[in-house]
């Protein structure tokens, strides 16, 4: 059995804050953060990995039944339409976040204490008619670019990681060596720790003890320059830091550095087919729904082969 | 000024819904009707249209403002978070089809009669927990193919067709030839009329007087199986016939063909894109929400060049 | 052990439908049914009954779980202020029926067969955009008159009535003679089997072996022209009858007598409280929220000692 | 032409909020604020009201066409029952507050700064889940008590005040004098300044200029120990007071007083039964619906004569 992870204290994670911190860097009106890694020439060569003309959903359904984990679930209503009916209409209301939709997130979705990116203030961004900045909306051309998988529990050797584990700079490094494959420039990167099957065999994932991505792990990613972060653990969970960074890769990943977030993916059927195909990498396609001053959007990302 | 159409009788829609019926041609159990046309090898060749690197949304924005085309608005709102938030979170409520949102139907959001897809019954299909055969989740793998626009208001040499015009096949055959491209097996095609245009002189589209598309032009897309309809004309109003084809359009689209419908497309970017780069061709992605039961999606379509 | 229930046939039930029929009874255009017997008479007559000032709610909260008997619950949702609030908002949304809000039923809620009160046909009352007859909206200015617990559990002499039982006319009678009360015109009844007390016990109801009211006892309460029926049972599942009566006391009661229906009531407090003061008659006052169109609405009703 | 209103500084404010501060006065547990004063005794006197048996609803109908003065509107859908329906079933989603929404405020809706009624603080009392303190369920056995109509449109001699005009003391005094009636502990207020008669005029209100309930009429309030506040105004606009009191009435009202507001009835019915009865009061019988933790409720408050 393995240690528990250990934190550096609070002082490295504002000093992290900081150095990745991407303000400025694509222009004091900049809403796309991360997305500007993906760049044209990235798009022509990301097509290019389509070569078996496959397609799979890396979505979850949305979850209608409610639970511990789901305490809001979507709601789903058939509709009246008409005592000799032509067709079938429904209406759907859904929350954006939250532990059981597949969704993107604004980057201005999370703050550092009212930090935003960019070096906005969340008392200016965030108003009562939604986001006036770095909202849903900003992300609309959607994300097209190079997906890779990095299977960290086959790292480990393990079929799942404990929830007292965490995800280090060290494990995306053995990864890359043990699946002969490189981050770059403009890749997003699915990070896979096994939580579904451990929620097969143990029950679903008890939110307060979650595998978690460690700081250094924050850092790699900057350094890489990926644009998108997905993956089947994010914030540790319990949170070692003050409510400053209560969720301190979200407060990272989107205050400082606009990491775009891909939250909740379905990567069972995707570890399944990179087996299957012998490959770590594909064309990932998603696009949020248009909505404005929107904090997060459910999508369904779309893999290719 | 053009003749206004004449539409054939309603016995000849009778005879097109059994010729383009494309009832057990995927067997019996099939739910995505003309997305089998969209083979692997379509895929492959699709991706390799991504020349320049270049996306495009072809999605509206979700509309909140209440209208006469608008009457149930998409309902965005803020939640609450805390006295001392972390970040912002939302909600969305929506109905899933209407005349504002650009959304993919399910095959069996609209019936002939009674009859559904693949000989299925709607008293049996559509319940009150959702449909329970080609509901939109049949879909749940996306749509990756190759779209092509059809200019047709540019066939016509004007900038929008009026109100009382019908797409015939010849218009599609005549944008074919004028853009020299032809459409193929397993495409999308995205029909132009220059209705946006039309609205930002005229006011918004009079719900009661529609352009359509005419029932040739359905036996065509049959007969070069295209895999997906997209345009800013559907259904004829004021519809020339009986309750059995109230949307004629949708009826032997979905409840024959198994034709996939993309509707409320937003053209006018595309059709500025498309003349600045000189193609009539592009890679298109989309993928609904996974909703199980669902008669349909909202989607953000993104065109690649 | 008593004898379960025994049912008359169907065409009992047909004869029934017309015997106690009040189509035309108050106009061709009423859309009052019962409440017309409360007259200004009956009002301040029950006004008289507030002897001790005692105010009781006899309504459920409304319940956000979701459970086999609430499959669609009322979903809360704090909402967006600030991020200096001076107070706190919400929103809800909710089903109108269903087995666990308190709610009352507009008259045209329950059809027999297309049947509707005063001989209005289904197709032309329930539009897409609402009921145009007998809708909530009817019941506008409420309900203030005299209420009359029936306790059928005790007349039983058992705690709770099984659900294979029903109520018969001669359970009402016998209700009267032992609590020395007789039902007039105008009342509101609320028949009490004790089921809140089993399920406390045998745990959440059945909804497919439900104690009802029985035929008979339909036809008492027209004779004795109750306005309001409430009570802890209603119609009896299984259902014994065709589609045409699938709900047969909500058929009958709705469709030909125009009797009000107070759904889902809280029963228990309401026989303490009488128990305690040796009472079975009070002031009962409710309001429908005033839905244009609607089939129903929640309310809480409040009885006055 | 009148004056338009004066307000005292702010500081006279503050001192109100003191001066008017039911804090411990029943008790640290209280959460019925001055519902306290509706004692047995008061209703039994209310019910005597009743001598005509008329009876009329003072809501509005639920609104569901958006505007400036109703941008969340109602969301009314009529829901999917099955093919052969027996009957007709719907859904309602609604916010509590706003400016055409006759609703019952809970007592902690609004804050002074962080102050909530009884020394409670918002951070503690308002969560995402919903109020934990004196939420509108508080109140679920309704109100029932004496309801007086002061009619100050005619106390000043006009169909209606200006936008630019306040509700004194003096106004209230002199609305009792020529009524010949007097506010006494217990009573619930309807304030009548002739709103909606001016917006048959002169168009819907502008929310930016409103007439107000001035200070010193909150303390007559205080004084007169009312239990209730309706009216067709209530906070002054534009506010002359810093965020602290930015809606000072509801401020001082709900958070010092925890004084019951109904906010947005119809007063014009109730002017013209007044009138034509001759009488200024009436029973009052409003109840909310039992939300938990809710920040309101939309109610239909019904008079009776």
């Amino acid at each position: 059995m393995s240690e528990p992870r250990k934190f550096p204290p609070e002082s490295d994670v504002e000093k992290l804050f900081d150095d990745v911190n991407n303000r400025g860097r694509w222009g004091p009106d900049d809403e796309l953060g991360t997305l500007n890694y993906i760049t044209s020439q990235k798009r022509v060569a990301a097509a290019g990995l389509v070569k078996a003309g496959r397609a799979l959903s890396i979505a979850r359904d949305l979850n209608t039944s409610q639970s511990p984990n789901n305490p809001s679930p979507v709601r789903h209503t058939m509709c009246y339409q008409a005592h000799e009916p032509i067709g079938a209409i429904d209406e759907i209301a859904l929350g954006m976040h939250g532990f059981t939709l597949t969704h993107l997130d604004a980057i201005a979705h999370v703050y550092r204490g009212q930090d935003v990116y960019n070096g906005r203030n969340a008392s200016v961004v965030a108003t009562p008619s939604g986001l006036t900045y770095c909202d849903i909306l900003a992300q609309k051309d959607g994300i097209f670019t190079r997906g890779v998988l990095l299977n960290i529990a086959r790292v480990r050797g393990v079929p799942w990681m404990a929830p007292d584990q965490g995800v280090f700079a060290a494990d995306l490094d053995a990864a890359e060596r043990l699946q002969r494959i490189r981050v770059e420039s403009g890749d997003a990167i699915f990070v896979y720790t096994g939580l579904q099957k451990r929620e097969l065999t143990e029950g679903p994932e008890n939110l307060g003890q979650r595998v978690g991505i460690m700081p250094d792990a924050i850092r790699w990613m900057h350094e890489r320059e990926i644009a998108v972060y997905s993956g089947d653990c994010v914030d540790a969970f319990p949170n070692p830091y003050s409510l400053r960074y209560a969720i301190y890769f979200h407060a990272v990943a989107l205050a400082a550095m606009g990491l775009i977030l891909l939250d909740i993916p379905a990567l069972e059927p995707l570890v399944e087919i990179c087996d299957a195909m012998g490959r770590s990498e594909f064309l990932l396609t998603m696009a949020p729904l248009r909505i404005k001053g929107g904090t997060g959007s459910p999508v369904n990302p779309i893999a290719l082969f």
